[in-house]
């Protein structure tokens, strides 16, 4: 963990007036600048600023953890009106031994074991890259804690990479006990996409939830864990001895959107709508996941579905019917005991929640059961107290 | 199972003339129709009706086990043809504690384990979606019986899902441990197309053969297991508990043409060469079925042909031996104990009634011999007594 | 094993004047011919002649190691030349208890177990399906006695069929104990293409390194083991019961250029640069089966790479680093001592000798360890003594 970094003032004036303030934006001052205080020509300045040529009215989001570097971000507009003179750069900056900050919710559930969500929270003035994520999370952890949950959840804000480096090194060892699933969750605000990465070899609970929420989603987007795909917490929390069951969820993904990392993240790029999508699909990661159990017929051979109010009596009278039927059906003929939700919604080839709805009714009814599930590589559930 | 229902008479009179009645054609009665002696209007008849306006000279065949109903069943033209007025309607009919009528006929072979073939036998009127399976069966019963065969073999004819209901619960025991491999036959009598269905999983030998036995097929129409796809006893047989290795044939499959279920499924719709290529694909069942063992080649390394009259001696007499010669070479590569005819029909891309009658010249030759061969969950044979 | 077969002189004489004789060339005699001194009209002749139409100036290669025959081979133009007329034919061959000649080359390396690699001997005259493989496995050996190798190596060169059978009648026991991969190396001499052939089930070491040293190759013709792909040494070492690690690599596969096998497959068809591309390949398989050893993170998450020189400091540095950073991040996520180097090289889907050269760099700054192979069916190395 690097030091603590403060910055109290940093601008650049030109004949005594400033032309650029961190006070107006703290994306002018690359994160993390070394202190600085001289006056000098604006060739020599140049390599200190930074701009984005294609995009001349961004502000780039620029930060240097690990190599002490000191700089400004600027408009390529405002730099091209630069003109040549003695410019006065100041920046009262300090390191110290300081601290990490880090938000975590925890919300207890009627079982031990824990979903998991994470989200970071050291972008400045990002929208779409920073405040999408704490923003949904924080909606899901009041939905939470108006409901009666099967798990224990788990959302923690971290700054990236180093906060989840520092949680994990208090937090492994039961994380790896409790965690059934979970997601990084960043860049959930906007409209223009859906996409996910896996988990490094994409075959935990976590990354068949991701799968289902999302199917059919439009402009779906699926990413490898592959670098440079991989690029938030991820990065530590799929890392071979760590292995959490994590995907990643996101609408437009950081690194692919032009606005990214740029003062043009703002608040116009995410909407209401962006980002309610984006809690309905976590709300259906957490239902999902409590409704995934196995399923065992209770019959042998194929139960009689009339007398029980479930198929009509004459073959006159499907109609409307035959989709709620095939559901029923299919259900009933792949439920042997080895198959849980997810695998039922996918030889069924039907949304997960639709299969749960009608298992319900269908273990309502007698003819279907709930079973224990053995913990596998695939994170199944260990037990199933109800369905 | 629902009570025998027994029909003395059923008719529609007007003005003293029977205008629909079911001595005529039994498909004008709503099989297990109540009893009813009333005479009505037409507007009132009109909801126990039950016609084909898309096909208007077709008697549909509709029947209701499970819901008290009355009702007949007529053409499209006839109905129009009913003019306002009163008439008299008669359904002389009765439920009573009867019996269940099945037929069953067991050849037996070399050894105790079995194939198995079951059709339908309660479809009043239909040629291809009735007759066809139990000729055909027949007529397979007919041939086992004048060969020595190497499985017993057990064919079931019996009314659609009850009769197969109330036999499986009486034989599924000895039926799990002895059938290696069944077919549900049914629509096998025309000459428009070849399908398949798989059983639940798809990984039981009969799912083996039938791909087999159909491989290069015309017009080979593939069905999947979920439902509406299946519709006939396969639905008890391969349910979970039951789970017997048992696939679907057909030619055209029912539920998928025009005259499925009406009086238009008549005895023009099979032909004699349409139940013989059915007769001929259930022989190469039994015969596969019959050939299939694991192969292990006897020498180490590649055997000397030309000395055993099975490789031309100079290179330049190979002509018009080729496929015969790449038959035997790659029988012998991949014959190594792991493989029976069916994988190596499959490795080969060959069929295998034409592997296994070059195994068979190598097995006389002394360079291959069939091993006995493990149960193992695609339903291997356990022992094998001759190649 | 045959006869071996001595030639003194062979030739076809007319009006006194040789007009074609084994002298010249030896491709005039078909291998093996039984002794002959007779005079007879060319109509009687004409049987054992044999020339190639199509190929009017090609003398073709023939033999007869099995079925007694004499005959000889001619350009078609040479054939078409003769006239009518008496012929003095002569062939003073004869058959006796010899010897069975094969070379082997030993190259011993720090481990006992072994790289293979064979080639055939047999061909008469033949450039690309003879010389050429023996050429690049004489150059692989002197370059293999240079330098310190891993693995020991044994090189055979022998008639073909005949030879490994021989060799492996005596070598087989220690071959399947010590082999960890091997090569039939044959026709490698030319420019036109890339080939290989995997072993029986495909699913060895070499069937991995072949793949990968060939991967993106112009002109890449994969070739299945099936009859009649398969024609030369594996034949016998891919059978069942011998079953060695053993691909083959080619150029342009026997079989498949129009100069196979005619006396057109002389020293113009291979080049220097063709025949250096292959000892290239086999360079690499070399090589890479040597760095082929598990790899292991030492980290828990995702290491620090900034202060080990290893990843720039600031994110506007990456300028032309892209490539390397990424086979460093996917190299460290990836390596969990689950997979081997071919196996890192297909996840990372990048050549196995450029992550071999990166994983060097890990090692040295003691991110990552080559840890214990275990023997498995794909020939895993047991003992990885550096990386």
């Amino acid at each position: 963990v690097p030091k603590e970094w403060l910055l109290n003032e940093a601008y650049i004036e030109k004949d005594g007036r400033r032309i650029v303030d961190a006070a107006n934006n703290n994306l002018h001052i690359i994160g993390y600048s070394a202190p600085v205080d001289a006056v000098m020509d604006l060739a020599d300045l140049q390599p200190h600023l930074h701009s984005v040529e294609a995009s001349p009215d961004a502000i780039p989001y620029i930060n240097s953890y690990y190599r002490p570097e000191w700089g400004f971000c600027i408009s390529h507009r405002d730099r091209m009106a630069m003109e040549p003179g003695r410019y006065h750069v100041r920046i009262d900056s300090k390191l110290f031994d300081g601290s990490l900050t880090y938000g975590e919710i925890k919300i207890p559930g009627r079982e031990k074991r824990e979903l998991f969500f994470s989200t970071y929270v050291c972008h400045p003035n990002m929208a779409n890259d920073q405040v999408s994520g704490i923003v949904v999370l924080m909606a899901l952890a009041e939905w939470l804690s108006t409901r009666d949950n099967r798990y224990s959840t788990r959302i923690v804000f971290v700054p990236e990479m180093i906060g989840s480096a520092a949680y994990l090194s208090r937090h492994l060892r039961e994380m790896r006990e409790l965690i059934v699933a979970g997601l990084v969750v960043a860049c959930v605000g906007d409209e223009r996409a859906y996409g996910y990465m896996p988990s490094r070899h994409g075959n935990t609970l976590a990354d068949r939830l991701i799968k289902e929420i999302l199917r059919g989603k439009p402009n779906l987007q699926r990413f490898s864990y592959l670098w440079p795909n991989r690029g938030a917490d991820e990065r530590n929390y799929c890392m071979p001895g760590v292995d959490l069951p994590v995907a990643s969820f996101f609408r437009s993904k950081y690194g692919t959107y032009p606005e990214y990392h740029t003062s043009l993240d703002d608040l116009s790029l995410i909407t209401p709508c962006g980002l309610a999508d984006s809690f309905d699909a976590l709300k259906s990661f957490v239902e999902i996941t409590e409704a995934n159990v196995l399923f065992k017929t209770a019959a042998v051979g194929e139960p009689m579905l009339g007398k029980r109010g479930l198929y009509p009596a004459a073959l006159t009278h499907h109609a409307g019917l035959e989709h709620e039927i095939s559901l029923i059906m299919n259900l009933l003929a792949y439920a042997d005991g080895t198959h849980d939700l997810l695998d039922l919604a996918e030889i069924i080839d039907a949304p997960a929640m639709e299969c749960a709805r009608v298992a319900k009714k269908l273990v309502d009814a007698g003819l279907l059961s709930g079973v224990g599930l053995a913990a596998t590589p695939r994170h199944y559930l260990a037990v199933v107290p109800e369905c």
